[in-house]
């Protein structure tokens, strides 16, 4: 069985990942990533528009994914099941590629100010996608506010655990996923 | 009765709001912005690190009262009702000032996706104080995590209505604070 072979779009990802690590995000340029994952600046061009979006590069997938786990979900479901699943669908993504670059990720978003706001605009995205999906299948609105949040909340508890532990298989981010979220309902509970 | 007089950092935030909606806010300069208000560029860099800021000038202040209010609820309170008293307390920066550029801001904010990121990342410094507040009173961490998500959704809405009701009066928007949470409180008890 062969090791994973990541393509252009992930050599991509890991060098932008590697540089920003190594020699600061705003010292980085597009033609060094290229370089580095051994493509040319249009080959870059066609896969992100610019270095920033490099590293929110899966969030439309995500979107797609917890969107589409939320509709497949039947009409009776209360809304935090139907959350659920798009999270159990979502964690497909969530495989060696991610695992590998997860603590130098980290690392990069917490150094730049900029990368910090695209990375909490990104929750906004995930957030605003399970909404939708909420409210297209009758969630009351403020209801489906309410558990995008706990799934945006759910989905980055989960991905921290999984990513800090060394020892989990590539697709078990669905089972840290479905705790956080159990965790979240609990406490939902204790509001007052 | 006088009317409302801005003072220099106010006039910098209203001409920043007002040259961003006018001309963009990549076009705009800090230069352009002193000189709109009426105040040298040291003047400026005074009140402001750079013209991003300027956009998020409450922030501190807002998670000063938030804080200040979780901190100064009674022991047994439920976590809610701390998050309501720092509501109550933060409603008090929304005067005449937050009335005026609120559509302008608005406008700005959602046609520049640099200060749609900062705008998020806002949201995300607000959580966390409330979170820390309410950690510190004793409230269990996914507990206090969200709670303060809750507080922050009710403040945004709340925000979003006050700014949207012409006739409302200059002290009004802690009641909006407290109908959005009062609201979001309902929704929790339907999540399933």
């Amino acid at each position: 069985m062969g090791r994973w072979e990541p393509g252009a779009r992930e050599r991509l990802v890991l060098a932008a990942v590697d540089l920003f690590h190594e020699q600061g995000y705003d010292e980085t340029t597009v033609a060094q990533i290229a370089e580095r994952a051994g493509v040319t600046r249009s080959t870059f061009f066609r896969h992100f528009p610019d270095k920033r979006d490099v590293l929110v590069a899966g969030q439309a997938a995500l979107s797609a994914l917890l969107a589409e786990g939320i509709g497949a979900t039947p009409a009776g479901a209360a809304p935090l099941d139907a959350v659920a699943e798009g999270l159990r669908r979502a964690a497909e993504v969530y495989g060696p590629m991610s695992r590998e670059i997860a603590p130098r990720l980290e690392a990069v978003v917490s150094a730049s100010a900029e990368l910090r706001d695209r990375s909490a605009q990104k929750s906004v995205g995930l957030a605003a996608a399970m909404e939708d999906a909420l409210v297209a299948r009758g969630t009351a609105p403020v209801v489906a506010r309410l558990a995008a949040e706990l799934g945006v909340l759910a989905h980055h508890r989960a991905f921290e655990r999984w990513a800090a532990e060394p020892d989990a298989a590539g697709g078990a981010m669905a089972r840290y996923s479905i705790e956080a979220l159990d965790e979240l309902r609990a406490a939902a509970a204790s509001l007052g």
